[in-house]
């Protein structure tokens, strides 16, 4: 029987998934309509971005699973109009990207690289060498499958790497932290801070101005998570006083970031566009094909969301 | 009884390492009279760096052996007054160094972080990803400790990874290549190039016009080896043409490198002042005692030169 996809999504999207997923779908054995409109009550899945034209649920009555394209979910988790199961995006290429993303900035902040592709002033010679990755302290919070991947390859690379996350996990190569004394620890060891944690209620603000007032003079944060981590103007204080030497900040409460924003003006800030990572339509196909096909076949769905927890 | 340790260096580097090496000398179960003078005839072993004022070993009469403190043995293979085995300096702390420099620079060039580092204008939002680790080419020419380990550990992060060096080599997770024709597919691929041969008649000006003319247009160059390894005029006209992207380089012909020379003031360079890596006196010191006490237990010593080759 065939198996009513809705791609719900902005158009762009579609002219990058409409071939993979089609393929993904074919690949994994579900015989499938993929298409951006039906009517709502036809719909067995819909693939979706939280920024899609399609925000109620409530006349889709046949729907068997939502299938976020997005890694983050915190704008789906609170819709109460949604009532079957909610998966997240775990795609490999997502994933391989933020561990380079990650992997390059905190090696790039590990080595002091701004001063030479700044340039040095010619003839100039300081030899300064920075210490081993053995001896350079790094905290990942957030030991989901983004901040795990991330902390396993910086342990690797010889990196003393802490993660934290709410509850204890396990983790190759990294010191496990967890609750609120594991995040003073964390925080308070921490040269090189990445943040990795989804936009819950329990997380927005936690890099507050107790926090920063925790970490070691001089240290670095890197944001590659979600903009409402951080408590801006808290932020920007400790960067003025230069408690916090360099944040370099992907994500942000407003994106694009205003070109008016301090975060663009500060001298020790370094705004990316939100590029640390994107889930790509190739292996991300597979990974919806193969929850249409679960989903088919009765089984478990890969990656489902806690909604009471949020992500 | 005694061995009789000659430290022939600058005098900072004694300050540097005579506590660690007096140790390391002690956990060997070495007997050790460590000096940086005493008659010539008297010396068992030389731990040498090669802009210290000892050139001439012919009266030198009782030594088994010359100890380098540094990687790079160029400035001594030639040495006709040498006539006991030398061995090069092969440390943990500059290998990882190493790893780390080179690992750092490459996910720099392959995320394309200096126009971030410069900063974008203010609200600008240009969302450009790379292509993964696994579709951006890199090449390692020189597959000896330095080059192999940063091979292997670019592999491991995901990179496609060829290493290229003058005999067959088996290195883990890399397609190695050999001779004239490996070298002409080492360059012909190489996104990225990363120079870690040693500084030899075969490889002084390896990197002229004509294999600069073999890599893909736009690669970038990275240069942690030897400054000889390039033809520096060749260089900076493909540079100037664009069809070298960039090239950050931490060696050079001449170093401090002029304050006039191009290389300062060339918009596609960085020029980084050779601290890629550099010998750490606590883990040199152990390689450097455990080879005294492989010579006086008549045992073969770790990392000897062959000359023949230079390096």
């Amino acid at each position: 029987m065939t198996v009513n996809v809705l791609f719900a999504a902005l158009p762009q999207r579609w002219d990058s998934y409409r071939a993979p997923l089609t393929e993904a779908l074919r690949e994994a054995g579900v015989e499938a309509d993929l298409r951006t409109d039906f009517p709502p009550e036809e719909v067995d899945y819909i693939v979706y971005a939280p920024n899609s034209s399609v925000q109620d649920f409530t006349h889709y009555t046949r729907l068997k699973a939502v299938l976020n394209l997005w890694a983050g979910v915190e704008s789906v988790t609170g819709n109460v109009t949604l009532k079957v199961p909610l998966a997240r995006m775990v795609d490999h290429g997502l994933r391989q990207g933020m561990v380079e993303w990650v992997t390059g900035h905190v090696l790039r902040h590990h080595l002091g690289m701004d001063k030479h592709i700044r340039g040095l002033t010619p003839g100039d010679w300081p030899q300064d060498f920075p210490p081993l990755a053995e001896d350079r302290q790094v905290s990942v919070l957030g030991m989901g499958e983004l901040g795990a991947a991330c902390a396993t390859t910086l342990a690797r690379l010889g990196f003393a790497v802490s993660g934290w996350s709410r509850s204890p996990k396990s983790v190759e190569g990294v010191i496990c932290l967890d609750g609120p004394d594991g995040l003073r620890q964390a925080l308070s060891t921490a040269e090189i801070l990445v943040l990795l944690l989804p936009d819950t209620a329990a997380t927005q603000n936690l890099i507050d101005a107790d926090a920063l007032a925790l970490m070691p003079k001089g240290a670095v944060i890197v944001n590659p998570g979600r903009g409402t981590l951080i408590d801006d103007d808290a932020l920007l204080a400790a960067l003025d006083s230069g408690d916090i030497a360099h944040a370099t900040l992907d994500v942000f409460r407003v994106e694009p970031l205003p070109a008016d924003h301090r975060f663009w003006h500060h001298p020790r800030v370094t705004v990316t566009p939100h590029i640390a990572s994107e889930t790509r339509p190739k292996t991300a196909s597979r990974v919806i094909a193969e929850n249409v096909r679960r989903g088919e076949a009765g089984e478990p769905f890969l990656h489902l969301v806690d909604r009471a927890a949020g992500y």
